[in-house]
């Protein structure tokens, strides 16, 4: 099983392609896509959206796992956010992948065992499980990584309780 | 000049198409994009899309108008509006479309001479300028109707400013 990850951003989007076989779990690839800030928002929803549909036709994953965004505070940014994550959804879905959310605490908690892990716990969580040698940055490609790491340990209850919703 | 408004939203989304010669404006076709609250947003954001580039590669507009969205209070509505606004402006500028985007003041100024005008006002005008025989509903299409009469009144200047910013 090919599960993407998918931290959703208007400025970055992180990204992270894991392999399920069994109980183990192992990187295939990682990144994220940046849009310059100096683009009108069009211009950056359709990269993020263009370089997201690439990134699933080269690894063909067939599930993904996308952070849930609950706690922006500035209404704003929440609406550029959710612009973001709306075209990150959008790639996954207009290629049949299967799509579940997870909230950044459920992510915390299943990668971390702490629903308050910060940043750099998450970084050092998935540089350990991995077994990379540096931590992976920026933490929005580490964060990707966090949720599709998630979704292999969480996957078979989220199917159960909460597929497609 | 055939301009596409938009009234962005993930449960209606409003849209309408109108003709612009010189200085006057006709009215082409319009209507509402609806989704099942039931269905997953993944699903709903994936029929608004596709649903908007249907009207799209049927009406071929130039231009799309879109509401922008400054006022929302509640930061987990605003990430799914956000989310549904993100993908309308995919639809457009994935098909090529030049995007204008204006504040519901501006439009509200822009069609009622007044940028506090209510929901009500703004079908009324809607259907006085184009000589509509009832209101039109619901009135997110109304305001979609709105939007692109406000860039057919306004376009001038925002391309002069603001060209896709």
């Amino acid at each position: 099983m090919i599960i993407l990850g998918v931290d959703p951003g208007y400025a970055i989007m992180g990204w992270g392609i894991i392999e399920k076989v069994g109980s183990k779990t192992r990187p295939i690839a990682y990144g994220s896509i940046e849009t310059d800030k100096d683009l009108p928002m069009p211009a950056r929803l359709k990269h993020l959206y263009s370089s997201l549909a690439d990134v699933i036709a080269e690894y063909e994953p067939e599930e993904a796992s996308i952070e849930q965004l609950y706690f922006q505070n500035n209404a704003k940014t929440a609406i550029f956010v959710g612009e973001a994550r709306g075209v990150a959804v959008l790639a996954c879905v207009n290629a049949g992948l299967k799509i579940y959310e997870y909230t950044p605490m459920e992510i915390k908690t299943s990668v971390c065992g702490y629903g308050h892990a910060d940043k750099r716990q998450i970084q050092e969580m998935v540089k350990t499980i991995f077994g990379f040698e540096e931590i992976i940055k920026p933490d929005d490609t580490s964060d990707a990584l966090a949720a599709a790491l998630c979704h292999s340990y969480q996957g078979e209850i989220k199917k159960q309780n909460f597929e497609m919703k």
